[in-house]
């Protein structure tokens, strides 16, 4: 089943306003899943709004409250998220980044008792669209063990660097620092194949491909072992220092959802070095370099970041938005 | 065989005044190399040495020559290396943009035709040092591949990022996009040992820990495998675009050493949104989080990245910085 984008929008700002958010919000914020949903990020559009919904009900998140400036210095900023709205949060602080970048070269906005940005790889391409380089990160719930630890006490605090295209085709990379996230785990549960890739521990402790295994020890593999379990802590401290805010263990401690995290926002306007023919240079040589590569698999495909994101866009825009009808359905009667 | 780091650090200044660089210059040098070695980086400090020296007898590193700025806009710059020493421009730059962060809360320099930092870490350190949040990335040759490729068309460009403390036991993570380096794969080899987790592929194509097998092929891992494949992408293209220098494949392409690479240095000052005491508290309470977890193996130690390094550090201050025989002796010819 599939669903045009401006029904899907419609829909999802519908519901918010029936909750007493006002127009333009709940507009940004519907426009936000729906556009996640268009891009293929279902996890954290259209499945993940029913859950938000549900936050909203129950006082978790206020979406009625707005973020407030906190401090400035120049070109960097704090704010308050106030607990609202965890992507209308995250749009106004990337916003408000990329305004400082077209000043100043460069913007910082470091946003505490904020929610779930939903997909981070849309702030990215937000800046983008702007012409800047995004940079994004988030820290989360205690979600993932540290290299050599059996419990899990650091975060998966996904990571966003986007580079501008003047195209529209932009380079976006959008990583949570476990190699896979738990929907992606269960997903190869449900279907009984194992992961491409190593992606937690069995419960005997020993590093495995079998994802029915992983849900059993909930100890999920960092990026790269030492590396991202390493990423992770330096990216907690530095949004906890910057947004003055929770750090994964605070969140952790005092919370039972996942509320009250730290977010940073940086943009860089590229055209206060180069022109923006330059900068286009560079990225075609790059993507023209990698393309060179002689594929591992015959007939394999050697992708660049946000390439596949790109091109699903298009074959939702054209054919509708795939949905699992159940989940549509009930959203409906939200 | 052990050798106080005095004597290291005369030798290396001697060596290159003897190569015409004037004195300051060779004290920072040197004083580089030794202290990356002190901190037991050996494979880029000691052991790097001669291949350096190599490099200034044979032309490819100007070591008389000094980085010079090419463009300024208020808290950032770009600056042309002029193929001088890569760790004195690495260090100067790294000086620039904290006193930058000082006047504005942030700076950022980024410099073209530059040679190999050695310890990327060390200008986390420095930023560190100073009460900086230190962020730096660097491309290489093309030395590893991407994700799904045979041939190595992308870079394991390193990536470095520090958090300050008081007390000088900063956090710093130091990491190349490369699961692990070709020297550290070399020495597995040699101990005939397998690597701690999946390091590479095979000939036949399989993913292994066999180091003598992945020599053979040639295929490192990425970090992550597609995360760090496209982490990597996206550092090349940051650092040539702000710096308007080579590409990893620009590299690769018009030159036969590792040379003229592009690197961005960033330094935040925290002290403009919070007090250092909120900043070590912060620090403290992650790391004590970090702390509580149980260790997956009986006895086993959760660390911070940078922890086993100010450990090192120590031992080598009170008992000398161990160094091969060989190499030490190969040096004091020089």
């Amino acid at each position: 089943m599939r669903i045009p984008y401006e029904t899907m929008l419609n829909e999802f700002k519908r519901i918010l306003m029936d909750r007493g958010i006002e127009e333009k919000t709940a507009f940004e914020a519907a426009e936000n899943f729906a556009q996640t949903s268009l891009d293929g990020v279902y996890s954290h559009g259209i499945n993940r709004f029913p859950r938000v919904v549900d936050y909203i009900d129950r006082g978790i998140v206020d979406a009625k409250a707005t973020p407030t400036v906190e401090m400035t210095t120049g070109f960097m900023e704090r704010w308050n998220g106030n607990q609202a709205l965890g992507n209308t949060n995250a749009q106004k602080a990337m916003d408000r980044a990329i305004e400082l970048a077209k000043e100043n070269g460069m913007g910082l906005v470091a946003t505490k008792n904020t929610n779930h940005w939903m997909r981070g790889g849309a702030y990215g391409w937000q800046a983008a669209d702007k012409g800047c380089i995004g940079i994004c990160f988030t820290n989360t719930m205690p979600n993932m063990p540290a290299f050599g630890a059996r419990d899990r006490k650091i975060g998966n605090n996904p990571f966003i660097i986007a580079i501008p295209r003047s195209g529209g085709a932009h380079v976006v990379i959008d990583m949570a620092l476990s190699q896979f996230s738990y929907g992606k785990i269960e997903e190869y549960k449900l279907k009984n194949k194992p992961l491409p890739v190593p992606g937690g521990y069995d419960t005997k402790g020993e590093i495995t491909t079998d994802a029915a295994e992983i849900e059993k020890s909930w100890r999920v593999l960092p990026v790269g072992f030492w590396k991202g379990s390493g990423l992770s802590i330096v990216l907690d401290m530095m949004a906890a220092i910057l947004a003055g805010g929770n750090t994964v263990g605070d969140i952790g401690e005092s919370l039972s959802e996942e509320t009250g995290v730290s977010q940073v926002m940086i943009a860089i306007d590229p055209t206060k070095l180069s022109s923006r023919e330059e900068v286009d240079n560079v990225v075609d040589r790059v993507i023209a370099q990698l393309k060179s590569s002689e594929p591992a698999e015959v007939g394999g495909k050697i992708s660049y970041p946000g390439e596949s994101s790109l091109a699903k866009r298009k074959e939702n825009q054209e054919k509708g938005i795939p949905v699992v009808e159940d989940i549509w359905n009930a959203i409906t009667q939200l």
